[in-house]
């Protein structure tokens, strides 16, 4: 059994109340807590000395890193994150200072986003820190932007540019929430998720979740310069493309809109937000399954790249 | 620098909003979202396989624990848990059952309270395991118990019965929800906490929020039958009474009540929990300072027991 199996089957027994709008398996908990206008929303991380960052990490970075990524899956549901709770798991010997660094890049995140750090606690790991983030967000009602209900034609975008994010983005991102909150307000977003295992591994949870397939375009797919860094370096296993199509951790936005507003979406965005590219890569269709259209033709994409011809 | 000066220097920085009514340092954060008539409650907590379970413990009571700890600070607060978020942290080899044993134990301790476990995270954590629990909760505005209120003259209650939870109570506590929720509607609870550092430890935290000193009467201290058991045996490096005092993970309500009512309180109890030991242990005083009556007189405490006479 791996974790995937293993987190279907407990997560398919796990109990639910009438509070519960959305249990496990989607970006963040949404929950009904009895506001008007808002549901809940709740999420939590970790990050792993030796796992999510290594020791040439600076304590500032894994502090970002730590509350960066709920904050990430927090723009994935369009919402606003409020506050957030540390779970600090300290090796038997610390140093103090590197701790506060830890907090300082932490804070410094939360105060940009007005996210409250409103408690947590700290414990022992003895061989390792383990720093847990719990983010609580808000999202008005039956606004919430799922991973479920991308629609055949649909255009595929997302934010920035893709791969190679450990040579340096993975700690250094910062969560898209103003873009997420700007795009659903300004435009019918059918689905969307954040990239944390990678553009193909998760547009399949998108497509699994909304019943569809999708089309991607080899030549659209914004490369970011560290994964051509590492082509060119024979370090990615394979192309900057694979690398942008199965590297983990670039904490973009991945969405789905309506085929009609794709170009008023375009123009829009480039003022919103100079310093962020925002690119259509494809499209949504009935057919289920992943493919890309190179110079070639279409291929089959599995989660770790091509596997096969679907047509030439 | 020791663990508890850490993190009064991490928690002094934190970032505050609008929706904070109380940050770090409570037993739960509490938070207005905005609800016209509860709070929200937002507590996280983890334990540690070699720190909180050894190999002994089964994996449905690692996982009952697991749960059951931050559920008993939500009971500290009087208030009601609604939902939680798992983080399961896994060594490289891990075996399918025992995590699906873990979450049986939290599970069924989740239907028992009616909250709705709405996901969370699987990660790695390569030496051993570390479960991480969040727990969103609500309590009437204007209604959560803090350790901050106790008042000169109140009496100090305690539920259960304290010392040597190592021998197993730690593992199979039920966390104290019904009975702090009919205390908080029934009768005027100044201050409240759960005992997770032993008596005196928290009782101290109890007394320094609330500006109060307090008095204990040494012979009306509910020892458990493995504080005796320990103290016996000489394990338990003391008598039965250091044992109840500074034993950790009681999980037990400590908390203060206005004199006049503690008659009725005491008389009502019984009805309503008659498997569960109710104890007045002493008093609250103007004098800071926590003070134990023994048939000898009156002593300071420490966190670790004894440590001078105060008068004789």
């Amino acid at each position: 059994m791996n974790e995937f199996e293993l987190i279907a089957r407990v997560t398919a027994g796990l109990p639910r109340n009438h509070t519960v709008i959305i249990g496990a398996g989607d970006d963040c908990a949404v929950l009904d807590a009895g506001l008007p206008d808002c549901w809940l929303l709740l999420k939590t991380d970790a990050v792993v000395e030796g796992v999510h960052f290594d020791t040439t990490a600076r304590p500032e970075q894994v502090g970002h890193k730590a509350l960066a990524r709920p904050l990430s899956d927090i723009a994935a549901m369009a919402g606003e994150p409020t506050s957030a709770l540390v779970t600090l798991a300290l090796p038997r010997q610390f140093d103090p200072a590197y701790v506060e660094a830890v907090y300082a890049g932490l804070n410094a995140l939360a105060r940009r986003h007005n996210v409250a750090v409103v408690g947590g606690e700290t414990t022992t790991n003895p061989d390792r820190l383990l720093l847990a983030v719990t983010v609580l967000g808000r999202v008005g009602r039956n606004r919430a932007v799922l991973r479920a209900g991308a629609r055949p034609g649909d255009a595929l975008f997302v934010t920035g540019e893709l791969g190679g994010s450990r040579l340096g983005h993975h700690l250094d991102f910062e969560p898209r929430l103003a873009e997420a909150r700007w795009l659903r307000a300004t435009f019918e977003v059918h689905a969307m998720i954040d990239l944390s295992d990678g553009l193909a591994g998760d547009l399949r949870h998108l497509l699994t979740a909304g019943g569809v397939g999708a089309e991607l375009r080899a030549e659209s797919i914004p490369l970011s310069r560290a994964a051509r860094q590492l082509a060119r370096s024979g370090h990615a296993g394979g192309s900057a493309l694979t690398a942008a199509l199965t590297d983990g951790e670039d904490y973009e936005l991945l969405f789905a809109v309506p085929a009609n507003q794709a170009v008023a979406l375009r123009d829009a965005w480039p003022t919103q937000f100079p310093g962020v590219r925002l690119t259509c890569i494809g499209k949504i269709t009935a057919e289920p399954g992943l493919r890309l259209r190179d110079r070639r033709g279409l291929h089959s994409l599995s989660l770790h790249g091509y596997t096969h011809f679907a047509e030439s």
